[in-house]
């Protein structure tokens, strides 16, 4: 029998609850979704100020080389890798996750020249469906795009397919594929892996090293905390590295940025995937971030998430009987993320109305309520708290309030 | 005859004085690189902790509708339009100045498909050369990059070139061309054109819609006042917007980006060219700067920047007689940006010596010191205070010491 009581020894007993004081949470609410922007931490105001008033105000131009600004994009890439299994050297911190995949996936193109398939999921996250697309036109060599379920990626493996592009864990239903299976499937077929790690990074144990993947993107904004538009990353293997061509060949992936030389030449190693100026203030607020993830046990954040996930679900049925809520995400442990979805006929009003209790989950089109589970900032009590503001709303037929109903918020 | 107290009777009253309060200076420094980049405005700070603390810590996912920030790139670089004579709707704020350069060159050639020329400048700073000749690579049908010398770009001109790619304001000379006349060249000539106004935005007068220019990018970072790696701009003539075809096809240029439809319908207009979610950090610190110089009249900005190059010219002549110094930027007005730049075969050394001395300029390679002029910032005494620690510099042939000499500084 589950009481709130026992859920609060519970997070009395929690080796990760000193790191909900880290970050600053407003009052009255219950944020359940860290998977689309994670909290802010309380350590990050004081250093974007200070990269502010005395970086940008005080040392000017000088801060390049006296604040190393220059050296961000490597430093706070090394720092993400390590939450990764990436070694030194082979992620960096640029971007947008949508230009990252457009750059990984011209490079694998151009590393399996006689392949033209580009193999991915149908209901994959749509932005790396559109570049893959917008990428084969801009070719023009008969790339197509194929997409497979999920469980049908391996069958779907052929000598025509030059890489395959999986979002590790899916952003609607929360499934998560075996990093380590799927990539030893498509090299057995001669294809490289491009992973999409935006659900994954900060959230689940990754070890691309040890998967032997080939590359892989991600974001800054949900599990790591970088704050909204965090700079993205990109991982690509050391043993690709030498090889792979870029395509997009930018001043400050040159090998010697400054020398304004008139022909490019590529930064050795990951460095030649860097293409312009990043955002200092985004990336000292990312680096926050990414810090305290390193300091969370990956084994004690995924124990408390999983805890919290099957929690969640078991809450919601007893609570809401009859609701109509229907799990969406696999039962199976191993092949989740860390977030709980439902599916709903109304699920955008219910949502809404769970909002205006204060329980802030979202909507996913055409029918999920998508709930993160963020183990640094989450309490097992919060869980509680938040199936009873579900019951309330259902009890309550809330949700048929038409304020609930008018779709006019785009997230 | 210059004396100090002429040129501090013109500060008093100069119309442009006040914006030197809007800025927080550091003591000490003549800041003559507010075109590498931008000093810091005094509402940045408060601006940037009321993203962070209220609309990211408080609001947090609910900030995308509730703070607008999903309206910031088309607000930011609707502003940043004004500034440059682009009607509402052909300006957006998005990703770095080398990643726009990537999308819009993609997008002219697609426009030009018979041709094969993409037509620039020797001597262009090397991202835009660079990024071209990877986009050549790239597509892998037979487009090259021709330089010419900046004068030589309308005889260069033929049937076989699809796009002329030039920096309107040169980042080494500060030489600037003439914008109507080469778009009026190039496309009596067939060929579309797209200008980089990395040197411009913010600085000299730019009439995009009377210009008829094509294409246009460029940075917030320098001019504009946005902050280390502010997020850059690109501007689209309406009328080319409905066939453009941008080759970095993501979710958040999807004419309904949480449709999260299966396949990419881009969005309409300009916001068809935004790729990925962008650092709403960055962005509102660039909405600051932009806000400034939206309240600057041009003629005032422009008439006191060739006024203070004037003055910089003249007192090097004076006072550094013998010294080698040999003015770079051309002598007619309209020829110039808003910059100084002298060779000198130790530009490096004396560079560094006069940074020593508080007077903050930059090198660039081989030989090039180079003086932005920011009149916003910059006051009529500060242009004698340089060019007195210039001839100090010189007199006391401090550029010798070897701790100047050692070339350990990127920037």
């Amino acid at each position: 029998m589950i009481t709130r009581a026992g859920l609060a020894s519970m997070d009395r007993d929690d080796p990760l609850a000193p790191f909900r004081d880290e970050f600053i949470l407003p009052e009255g609410v219950i944020y359940l979704d860290g998977n689309s922007l994670g909290a802010l931490p309380r350590a990050t105001p004081g250093r974007v100020a200070a990269v502010v008033e005395r970086e940008w105000g005080a040392g000017l131009i000088r801060s390049w080389n006296d604040a190393g600004w220059i050296e961000l994009p490597a430093r706070v890439g090394g720092k993400i890798g390590r939450l990764l299994g990436a070694p030194e050297g082979t992620v960096i911190a640029a971007d947008s996750t949508s230009i990252n995949v457009f750059k990984l996936l011209a490079a694998a193109l151009r590393l399996r020249p006689g392949r033209r398939v580009i193999l991915s999921e149908a209901g994959n996250f749509p932005t790396d469906l559109y570049i893959a697309d917008g990428l084969a036109a801009l070719l023009g060599q008969g790339h197509e795009l194929k997409l497979a379920a999920a469980d049908q990626i391996p069958a779907a493996l052929g000598p025509d397919v030059a890489v395959v592009m999986l979002t590790h864990v899916d952003y609607r239903a929360g499934a998560m594929h075996d990093m380590a299976a799927v990539t030893a499937a498509a090299h057995a077929a001669g294809a490289l892996v491009l992973w999409d790690l935006a659900h994954s990074a900060g959230a689940v144990p990754v070890d691309l090293a040890a998967a032997d993947a080939d590359f892989a993107v991600g974001c800054g904004y949900k599990f790591l905390n970088g704050g909204p538009g965090a700079p993205a990353f990109l991982y690509v293997a050391e043993r690709l590295q030498a090889e792979a061509r870029y395509p997009i060949t930018g001043w400050l992936g040159h090998a010697d940025p400054f020398a304004f030389d008139g022909s490019y030449r590529p930064a050795p190693g990951i460095m030649g995937a860097v293409v312009g100026t990043p955002s200092i203030l985004a990336m000292a607020a990312l680096e926050v971030g990414v810090d305290i993830a390193l300091r969370a046990p990956m084994a004690d954040v995924r124990a408390k998430s999983l805890r919290q996930a099957a929690l969640l679900m078991e809450l919601a049925a007893q609570h809401c009987p009859g609701a109509g809520l229907q799990v969406a995400t696999p039962a199976a442990e191993a092949a989740r993320g860390s977030q709980v979805s439902f599916r709903h006929p109304e699920a955008y009003a219910v949502m809404q109305a769970l909002i205006a209790r204060g329980v802030i989950g979202d909507f996913r089109t055409p029918d999920i309520l998508r709930f993160g589970i963020t183990p640094l900032t989450l309490r097992y009590v919060d869980v509680w708290d938040a199936a009873a503001a579900l019951r309330d709303v259902f009890a309550s037929a809330a949700w048929q309030e038409p304020r609930f109903r008018v779709r006019n918020r785009v997230t």
